[in-house]
């Protein structure tokens, strides 16, 4: 692991509650905090993929990150995801994020044009979002969601730049993240985006992990981490091996409904995911509820 | 073709223009309508994918709107893009625009959660919107940009709902789009989504176009209609074929840059796209006025 | 259509038919060709996918092709599916089969190191191929079991060889089709791979169809297109609209097994294909007895 | 690492030679097998995806094997490619691999069927095939190849059969990686498909490599494994990091030809691949020349 970064540790990137209405339910979401916050994490993402970012209104995005930043002490780094498929409107969030109090801005590339989004567009349109942006910037590497790929290169390439501090990868290619740890900055995070792979990731010089897997599993998660940084590779595999179906289940099987159901198992509010995601069938909280188990997490 | 419909026709998605400032240019927009209503076009659509409906914020949405809607004759169609990723915004958006005028509106599938978008949950999302808007809806199906591919059976279940009345598909898919002609709704209308198999759309039995050429070659785009809807499909094909590559470059290759320089061509004001779109490199400039000119619209 | 090719027309793709013990039966090729023979078909394909090419070894392809020789009357065409992987292997295989009495190779692109198969490449390979075979090559684009694409512009480029004398495109891109119809020399032969899209292909200048449905619904195909090619495009489409749900369970749904399946409702020889394809579950016989009814095949 | 199987360790993958007429060279196979002979490798893998086998008749198929076992001490396993698209012809070649003295047979799924090749079409495959070889089977994932990536649980179902005793993994999906390790066979082996994730693959258990890479840097690909299984992950990840651009270059970005090429820097002989892979154009051999000379390996 990289050493020279403040930019790694475990985050969870927290799902934004909502109440019986739909509403984002803001106590909620300070109870939560509360929880975590009992835990040593590095830190929180917060309105990225799990926090549901593309079902909030313009309105809602300010509470919430307003919100968050009350329920996070100041020592502890608040992330905030930003990405917005035009580059102005980026810009504009990632200055309305630093004015609310984030620690960093995580940016998604824009997809919706996706042909277009070729490795120069990419980067053109991230060095005018860090040149603007009040707060670094961490890339999101996201393919399950955007369709795109950021390559090594590009990556590389962008840690030149003084206001990217890092990236955020779930796509889980694990020869890309070494390749990035090799020739990007040494400043440059590379941070594991799911704990699916967060040893094999640390064994190639990942600084850390933003895992949804730490909402509802922050001990293992954290002592998966602990175990790699003191060189225990057998203990880190150990677990990290129990931890692989559980994780798939909450996070590209079947997501953010998942990680909240799983959070209402393990005590906190968790609630149900705006439409069109559906709250997961019963028939499933039954199997979530025995792989929660088999890992050890209830 | 389908003559049981009214929502057939050759239909321009017309570009938002932007001035030198990046702003929203309306004065611009309402000169392009006063051309393009020279053309016995069926409508228009407003904010799709060619409008850059992406890259607008709330406000700039309602000022575009609230703008075609002037610019449009009361006694053709102007139809709205409102695809949001929630369910909740979708509806939402769908109000608003029959508010601000709209005939129908063009609703895309949300695509971030697109695992979790199967054809069951996309038919929920769609109905849910269906039984709320205050105007109809079609389905727009845009693979290239979603990265989702609705299929036949979910389209036809779909055209059962007297508030869904056709779909645009911008994928290609000629058996798809026979297999829904057969099997849907009678009054269902299937349009095609590119000029690129227009005429092979309507040897299947759609019952017009929603195509990004119609902006710049109205009266080629016209003329293939009518001409396969009188039967002449020697001349209908002709057209066709002269046709293809041009559209191809204003379309699937280059995209919406490549569409407003050739409206600039043409004299209408296209202006450049918002970043992260960039403007067409001049030496596409001038391929694209030789594949213009090739096509007989220069 | 093209009137300026003698490879269009409608020839049906034949499936290679194996005894109880899994061997190749012989007669039951030849009795299968009586019966086909009674239709006025262009001619046949011999050993492409339907003929599960693949399956079968060296000695196993000499005997299939000298027997279908044997039993496709003189005046009618003979093509043979030699794709190999190697370029020399494509080569011995074309020869044989002009030794063999084939009027025609059909040429899959080979696809195992297919990164390496770039535009530039395949021209090369079908050159090389075209120059060294006694007799016309028909390039066969298959994308759904190659997964290679062949573009429009690759394959105009090899029109202008002149040993190189049309395409079966399977892959239903009409618009490809289109581009390739307007660009290539007027003599290269578009043929429509799959009965799912006849109509629109020949509606942009196809010469006919090689197509899996012509085995067991030939009177369907010719009528198909002969209402095309005498100007009756309602014929056409109403013929066409019917045929694409028995057409997809034949080919890209359920394929060879259920081709053969219904080969044998049709009265003819079907059998079971090689494993790892499985013959047709009983369930599904019901399903394909019921669409070849609402056909009116059965 | 896994330190219960015998099927661990480093192997190279051997590419086939060919001299200038483009026949297999025996006697260079035999030399290449010598000089690699002097190192502490595992053994080998013949008639992989780098050993051109694909492009191979069957006579050639015969003569490669045979040479290759005389080349190949007895002490050293010897791991024959034979995959083939039925399963009739698979059993074959596992037979005869057996015959000519191969420990163990590398099966490839078929995949010219892909829609019908479902984990339970692969499944009843490979259980057919591994009851009828003499020889123990290991699974064969190249899904760049194939177009097909055998998933964990389909993986796990088949570790269960005696003989099937591994697994060469070259897709890199890490997670699935360690999902197989945690739930299959404590006795079936994972093996790294390649060389840029080698190190973390070893980090979630795998048993060893099977290297392209291994074929021009044995001494380097064994310090990292060996590093690795001695606990000294901080050197292992020091040689990976250094490692994943020269491998990319003769793996996924350039294939056999580059492979060759490294091999005639290295004083092997390497010669030109089949057609339709070309020579690496002489521009790229300066390129490869300066990474292997950076990874240290010239």
């Amino acid at each position: 692991m990289s050493t020279e970064t403040k930019w790694g540790g475990i985050l969870p990137p927290i799902p934004t509650p909502f109440d019986a209405a739909g509403d984002v339910a803001v106590d909620a979401l300070l109870r939560n905090l509360a929880h975590w916050n009992e835990f040593p994490l590095a830190g929180y993402v917060v309105l990225g993929s799990n926090g549901e970012s593309v079902h909030l209104n313009d309105p809602e995005t300010f509470r919430v990150l307003e919100t968050a930043r009350v329920g996070i002490p100041e020592d502890r780094r608040m992330i905030a995801g930003v990405g917005r498929a035009s580059t102005r409107e980026t810009i504009a969030w990632c200055r309305r994020a630093g004015e609310l109090g984030a620690d960093a801005a995580l940016v998604l590339p824009p997809s919706y044009y996706r042909k277009a989004m070729t490795p120069a567009a990419l980067q053109v349109h991230f060095r005018a979002v860090a040149d603007a942006s009040s707060i670094p910037i961490l890339l999101y590497n996201m393919p399950a969601c955007t369709g795109i790929d950021l390559n090594a290169e590009t990556v590389v390439d962008l840690s030149h730049h003084e206001n990217i501090v890092g990236i955020k990868d779930s796509g889980g290619d694990v020869v890309k993240l070494g390749e990035i740890r090799e020739y990007a900055e040494r400043r440059f995070a590379v941070v594991a985006g799911s704990a699916g792979f967060l040893v094999p990731a640390l064994a190639v010089g990942a600084a850390g992990g933003i895992l949804a897997l730490a909402n509802i599993a922050p001990a293992q998660c954290l002592a998966m981490y602990d175990a790699a940084v003191c060189g225990d590779w057998e203990e880190a595999r150990t677990i990290q091996l129990r931890m692989i179906r559980v994780n798939a289940a909450v996070t590209r099987e079947w997501g953010v409904p998942a990680l909240k159901a799983a959070m209402e198992m393990r005590g906190l509010f968790g609630g149900a995911p705006r439409a069109p995601l559906a709250p997961l069938p019963e028939a499933r909280r039954d199997e979530l509820r025995r792989l929660l188990a088999d890992a050890g997490i209830l």
